[in-house]
């Protein structure tokens, strides 16, 4: 089987383990609106990337899938919780999200943000059914750990820190050096990665070191994926990016690319991209299909 | 020592345990700003009643306080969260409440989107906190449940359900029905005067039995508390209410009074204030101060 071949099948699972825990439309006629706009931002497509880390972590360090699926199902929606009010007209104001209306263009503005807010707290609902899932103290404990985990990265002092730092920088680009972008990246980015990795190695009960290392990587990947993004808005075709290549050029944009050039991005996206595959060899377990995956997030093309 | 001054002691003591748990903005350069905006909304004043009733039943069944101030400061950040992102624009378009500016009016509408989601994500990080002060598996295993209450009574099955069919309701005035405005009044303002009864009582290891009657009086006292605040809308001085009185009418919004008039409506404030006192009574701990405080809030005038 191709490394493509068993993506695909990854995707698919994941995308059944996420449509296990989307709500109902049908048993809630009073509330059915809102729900109807959560799930149709959730089932808008993707590659499910972080709830795909959050089951091969779990696989590799041999634990139960049964606990992984509650918190794979809530990384999915926070990270689409966040889409959808990142596409409100008071932020990003996006009409269109891969090719697809976005929610608020939909649904309205008001059940736009209800619905983001509805689809966080059911992440923290849906992560909360692996306490039911736990067998005994231990499994309860590691649960409230990945819990912990799956909070603190979403937050203030994760995602959402993120995006306020991401909304000052567009409001004052004269203040944007790369300590800012590294913050804005690692934030925004890179901290859903890592929930992704450790939380998954964390309900396996994986080694202390392997779950330190799993946080470096993920930053690591996190940003390296975020630059590499803004290389390709400058070099990549309309075709292969599904978007007007140079259209961060164009919102006059401040990106490491613009601060550094090609040459020097490519080069930092090289070393975050080795540093991380050499900590993940270093690791107390093997799965060579998240390590191909990670490879081919940092080599992509598109 | 008058009720009114045992009051005042308990919102400093809610106050104070808020305080604990909120961000330390100087702490946090690159997100100060929706740290602020976060702070600012939380420390709008009020009542504080939803935490007060998390203190009094865990209390009232001899439980560790230490485990209830987490959830205390959380079910705070919920109510704020769901009254910034109520005010917003797209929502209510609310300048002020409480005679001070709302948060989109002082912040601009894409941090005050952002400092809602910080605080609904920071209350679901606060009130983890209570695992790490859990001793034993006993303790972290009620930890758990009371976070699956919070969870349930803030999200689509509980307030922001209620919140979606408010919404419609005004879109569709028409549709309006008795059902229809209990279903609103219970998932919209029940469901967190739930939240505050119940997590005291589960912490403290209440017995099951008062914990399904606590549920019960909640739902009540919440529903009872809204068709009071209809009545006193069409009854009450502007000096009372500190809003003009009539206000709903003006909005042509249907209500509990509209519906049925106001003698009606007084009745069953009175018939669901008795059950939930009958209720209170049979329960098997004892608190005075909290049955005081439920018979000011049937009563109130203002």
């Amino acid at each position: 089987m191709t490394f493509e071949e068993m993506l695909a099948g990854r995707v698919r699972e994941c995308e059944s383990v996420i449509r296990t825990f989307l709500p109902r439309e049908e048993d809630w006629p009073r509330q059915r609106q809102v729900l109807e706009a959560m799930n149709y931002s959730v089932l808008a497509g993707g590659k499910r990337l972080r709830p795909m880390f959050i089951l091969e972590t779990c696989r590799m360090y041999g634990g139960r899938t049964a606990l992984a699926e509650p918190f794979m199902a809530a990384l999915e929606m926070i990270h689409t919780y966040s889409l959808v009010h990142d596409d409100l007209p008071c932020m990003d104001n996006d009409e269109y999200r891969r090719g697809r209306k976005t929610t608020h263009a939909v649904y309205g503005e008001g059940m736009a943000v209800l619905a983001g807010d509805g689809l966080l707290n059911l992440a923290f609902e849906t992560a909360m059914l692996s306490f039911d899932r736990a067998e005994g103290a231990e499994e309860l404990s590691r649960c409230a750990r990945a819990l912990q985990i799956l909070g603190r990265n979403a937050g203030v002092y994760g995602m959402v820190g993120g995006q306020c730092a991401d909304v000052e920088a567009e409001d004052h680009p004269d203040r944007v050096d790369r300590d800012l972008l590294l913050f804005i990246h690692k934030h925004k980015t890179a901290c859903l990665i890592d929930s992704g990795f450790r939380i998954g190695a964390v309900l396996a009960g994986a080694p202390e070191k392997d779950i330190r290392a799993l946080e470096k990587i993920a930053e690591n990947i996190g940003i390296a994926f975020q630059i590499q993004d803004d290389i390709l808005d400058v070099t990549g075709s309309l075709e292969e990016l599904g978007k007007q290549a140079g259209s961060d050029e164009k919102d006059g944009k401040v990106t490491y690319v613009s601060l550094y050039g090609l040459e020097r991005s490519a080069e930092d996206v090289r070393r975050l991209s080795e540093e991380a595959l050499a900590l993940y060899d270093g690791l107390e377990a093997e799965n060579g299909f998240l390590r191909s995956l990670i490879v081919s997030l940092i080599t992509r093309k598109k």
